[in-house]
């Protein structure tokens, strides 16, 4: 088998477990409750990866959840992170900011609270382009002008920001918070090209188009990356209402 | 004209500019952009108030915006602070984090880093309860038993919290950042009171109960509280389609 390992040897790809599934014992390294697919749980993994700490990686089948999970995660949710024994953080964002501060070689925020809140800011509006393509999957009758507007809005916001930074990524020479939080939107609206709504036209988002090839360079986000070929159809379970198939990749990697 | 005024001498209920209205020359002194009315702007009026920091508000009608919000929250969006003159920074919980680190007299958020991150926990957790509001206001039709599950569960969630932690407040002796927060929410639950699907069975919550009793008590809390009749009543606007009346609080009190 020629799963994908990194340099720290963490396995991503191993098999979601679910209900009927034991909990694997705690061994005492940091521990990551995943779903490969998840563009949460991925924040949490760039941020591990980026900090290059030691941790491990239980995936989870979201669909049909072990029983436990609940004990990890209060809503059954992924990301999850045990730091200790049954001691969980959960909720990406807070995986995220608590990891910063815990683990403080290479730090992901900005030290200075002004540009602490404007990479926060960045974070939030981001958001109208991960709900453009939720809808697009799973309410795809539903979007309207308005939604694609919003999208445009908050990639507009973005590219703006970077302009006016002057730096190669948001964060500066090298990603950073802002960056590796809006990333998996990033790496999925390659997955979406195809969908005149969501498509980046080169003539207006050449600078983000720019910074998309220099995120997908950095090691953090490349050693995490789906194939664009298995996002796709992973994704396409959704608009075919089937069940998302979290194995994918495996298989993929087992048929060679 | 009786208008509330706190110690400091910040009038809350100033009226709501509108399109046409000009920008209030910037004086210096930290500034809100503000809608009496909004839950997720109270939440910096909460943490300005508990920590005793000198502001001035700017009520914003959000139906009808002044062409010159943009200029200070890049989507239109209320809460906004102004720092210094045109440097603005948005998004409820952020300008929060903000204010918590450059006023660090009476810290609202944990040190510690893992219940730092339990708050912030908390917060996320609260959501839905603020999003059964806006569907019962907004979306009436569309709330089903899986909304109204899922807002039982943050309340038991928050009222387990409170048990572990053996509390008055979530934060210890005196509210902090996870009280102030999620309070929007259970002042506005008790207009709502009258819905079936939000009241809080005394058998189930008397903790919770007993908790939002003492958080009326709280000053930051109590100098900001709208007189539930009023609070009932702007909202009954969203119920019928009406447009809503911003400035009810300013008739209301002139009217003595």
């Amino acid at each position: 088998m020629s799963a994908i390992k990194d340099s720290r040897n963490i396995n991503f790809n191993i098999k979601h477990l679910r209900k009927g599934d034991p909990l694997p014992p705690f061994n005492g390294k940091l521990r990551v409750y995943n779903m490969r697919y998840c563009p949460y749980a991925q924040r949490t993994i760039l941020a591990l990866n980026a900090k290059q700490i030691d941790y491990e990686v239980v995936n989870i089948d979201l669909i049909d959840k072990p029983e436990w999970l609940t004990t990890k995660s209060a809503f059954a949710k992924v990301p999850a992170i045990e730091i200790a024994e049954d001691v969980t953080i959960y909720e990406s964002l807070v995986t995220v900011e608590y990891l910063d501060e815990v683990y403080p070689k290479r730090p992901l925020l900005p030290q200075d609270p002004l540009k602490k809140a404007l990479d926060k800011i960045i974070v939030e509006a981001s958001a109208p382009i991960q709900s453009l393509f939720i809808k697009i999957l799973k309410f795809s009758d539903t979007v309207n002008e308005e939604h694609v507007a919003a999208y445009h809005k908050a990639l507009d916001f973005i590219q703006e920001q970077l302009k006016n930074r002057g730096t190669v990524f948001l964060d500066g020479s090298e990603p950073g918070y802002a960056d590796y939080m809006i990333w998996p939107w990033f790496e999925r609206l390659r997955a979406f090209a195809h969908d005149e709504r969501v498509r980046l036209e080169p003539s207006k988002y050449s600078l983000l188009l720019e910074y998309i090839d220099n995120m997908l360079k950095d090691s953090a986000v490349s050693q995490y990356l789906i194939p664009l070929e298995i996002l796709a159809k992973f994704h396409e379970a959704y608009t075919k209402k089937e069940r998302p198939n979290y194995e994918l990749l495996n298989e993929c990697l087992k048929s060679f």
